[in-house]
């Protein structure tokens, strides 16, 4: 069985244990939860500061131009497409994941106007497919979602599904969809794909033009470490940005903004996917993210990943009962979580919360746990389950308020 | 003529002087564009290093909780709703201006499924024509946008319109709509309106519910100073808000987001109207703007703001030739601003604007003046028209450099 004394060396040797020191982690703290939301870059803390104090505070107006806040959106996106395989010009920072899968649909729709599906798959994270919903309902019956179960999306891959809304790493259980794969078999059919990047970006190699992808979206908050309801992402594919009227066609998206003509006329490039007027501050926050990501190796960080679910999954196994593995075994088929689940599981990870070791529960019965390699260590990994197993033996879990839910679970 | 011993009593016996103490200012700046972007309140710097330091970066994901960010949306909007006339549960606060008006137009589409146009008038903010641009697009003919002059309003108000979107204070002109009248004689022909509020909200008195107003938006980083880019509102009258599918159908939206259901089940009440993930750090910044407006006596805020217009208009007039009065005279007529316009407009701003008087330019040529009565007094009116005066005498703004335009103009 793996000790202590096992894992230490890991830590000793591991090319990315540096990036701590760029994090501010509460002492005692085992954070198993940045996939969910990410922990705070020491540096974020001064830039906001910086942002709020001497750029809005003594700038005003004027740090539009002087400080080049408009930019941000278009900089900030240029600094993402080089962690999901994207080109400049090609990623926009701003506004939430759904609101820019909801850019992404009308925009997919218009490559193929006579198809009437969007597809996706049951059990996506709500957000996407409830998106989808509210767009079928707007089109008064034009539009038609459909959700099938995961193993039956090949199948209906079929002429009339427009395009193909899927999430890359599962939220709850970490499986990966073959991105390459899948966008070339929707592709044969004429389909487009937009790929949802909320649990990879960041967390591992993602090559969005390599695999031909059309669209994408992802989060700001999560492996980007842009703090909470960060910014989002949108990817338009070079080749289709001109080709698509962005239907939430914002000022900010106008060839001349400036001009406050009536009439709307796109920009041209990603600059037509803006809509509103950027968060300035929000957008400061994620900056400080992207430059930590940026200053890593995205190949060591997926390694590191990996062995990490691989310990995690070995100790539960190892020294504990009554867990099922609710993600995929082998390390290359799932992301940078872990799920098990526990018919006890939300008492379960309160009773560690309270222990210091912070995962989360998703329903019904799923205990997540994140590996984020930038600021975890393998002897972390430990500790989080020698306490889990402290917590089993004890019994402590089974006390009536560790099953008081609050408002976020 | 006016002169500064004539002004100096004003700010002496000024009942609103004391909030100039709660901005944080630059020295021997006047600073006339808060109806553009709103000063930073002193407050705000430390309650956001507060949010990232100790809320994000100590409890993390926990915050959701202990900090009660979930409620923020809702906390913010009751705030709003005692600045707009509304109730508690009709405002949420979030996202851009820009796809709340997407929100309220889709809302208003649902209660009269039947008809066909979206009205708004000519020279409105653009971003308001955009959106609605955006949705006929989407419908495919289905949705119509009209836009009128705005004396040919009422008589477009007909049974084929489903949504009247006008904005209360007009972005360049300043001028007033009666929302009022206009409500009324639109409800007459079954007519939902949509209240543009982006400079009217925190600037005057807003009565939404004694208007009977079916929607609102509107701005938080003009008079409501919440900072560059901070999440905007959405104002969904009680009798409206459960009869609508909120058509960006967020998973903070459903009724149960956290049973991560595959179907959307609407909250009932103004939550159904979020959508993703709320922007904490903006939120924590808007805050602190909005409460120092609920500090403020709004009819001692209007009062002063037309006295600080009148005053200006009276010196610009009185002390210059070549500035055509471009807002309504008559201080009930127009909201916080005043608008001049001038041949060479975008020189004289410029130039202005070394000289430290901030205002802005709107194209083609309006020279536009934000007073804002809660860090604006009567002496910064006298010193910025002596201050053009003296701009105008000298001939300083013709030199080039004052017509090169910038990215924000």
């Amino acid at each position: 069985m793996t000790t202590l004394d096992d894992v230490r060396p890991l830590d000793a040797t591991d090319p990315l244990a540096g990036f701590r020191e760029r994090f501010s982690i509460p002492d005692g703290l085992i954070y198993l939860d940045g996939n969910s939301l990410g922990a705070l870059p020491k540096a974020t803390s001064g830039r906001v500061e910086a942002v709020v104090q001497r750029e809005w505070g003594e700038d005003l107006i004027r740090a539009w131009n002087s400080h080049d806040w408009i930019s941000a959106p278009r900089r900030l996106g240029n600094k993402i497409a080089r962690l999901i395989g994207a080109d400049p010009g090609e990623v926009i920072a701003g506004e939430s994941t759904s609101v820019n899968i909801f850019k992404a649909l009308c925009a997919a729709l218009q490559l193929a106007p006579e198809r009437s599906v969007i597809l996706s798959e049951t059990g996506n994270f709500p957000t996407d497919a409830y998106m989808m919903e509210g767009l079928a309902a707007l089109s008064g019956g034009r539009i038609r979602q459909v959700l099938v179960e995961r193993d039956a999306i090949d199948a209906t891959l079929t002429t009339d599904v427009a395009a193909l809304l899927l999430t890359h790493t599962h939220y709850k259980s970490g499986q990966l969809h073959d991105m390459k794969a899948l966008t070339a078999r929707a592709h044969e059919m004429g389909i487009a794909v937009i790929w949802d990047l909320s649990h990879s970006a960041g967390a591992m190699q993602v090559e969005l033009n390599d695999c031909q992808a059309d669209f994408a979206v992802g989060c700001g908050y999560k492996y980007l470490n842009g703090g909470p309801g960060a910014p989002a992402f949108l990817f338009v594919a070079k080749r289709h940005q001109d080709r698509v009227f962005p239907v939430l066609s914002g000022w900010l998206g106008h060839a001349r903004p400036f001009d406050f003509d009536d009439r709307y006329e796109p920009a041209s490039g990603i600059d037509r996917f803006q809509c509103g007027t950027p968060a300035i501050i929000g957008l400061a926050a994620l900056d400080c993210g992207l430059d930590i990501m940026l200053d890593a190796d995205m190949a060591a960080i997926r390694a590191k990943s990996q062995s990490l679910g691989d310990l995690f999954i070995d100790l539960v196994e190892d020294r504990l009962d009554g867990f099922q593995l609710r993600s995929p075994r082998a390390a290359a088929g799932r992301g940078s979580q872990v799920s098990f689940a526990h018919e006890h599981g939300y008492a379960i990870m309160q009773a560690l919360i309270e222990r210091g070791v912070i995962g989360d529960f998703r329903a019904p019965d799923i205990l997540r746990f994140g590996f984020t390699p930038l600021y975890v260590g393998y002897e972390d990994v430990w500790n989080a389950v020698d306490i889990l197993v402290d917590v089993m033996q004890s019994g402590v879990w089974q006390e009536p308020r560790f099953n008081i839910r609050s408002a976020v679970t």
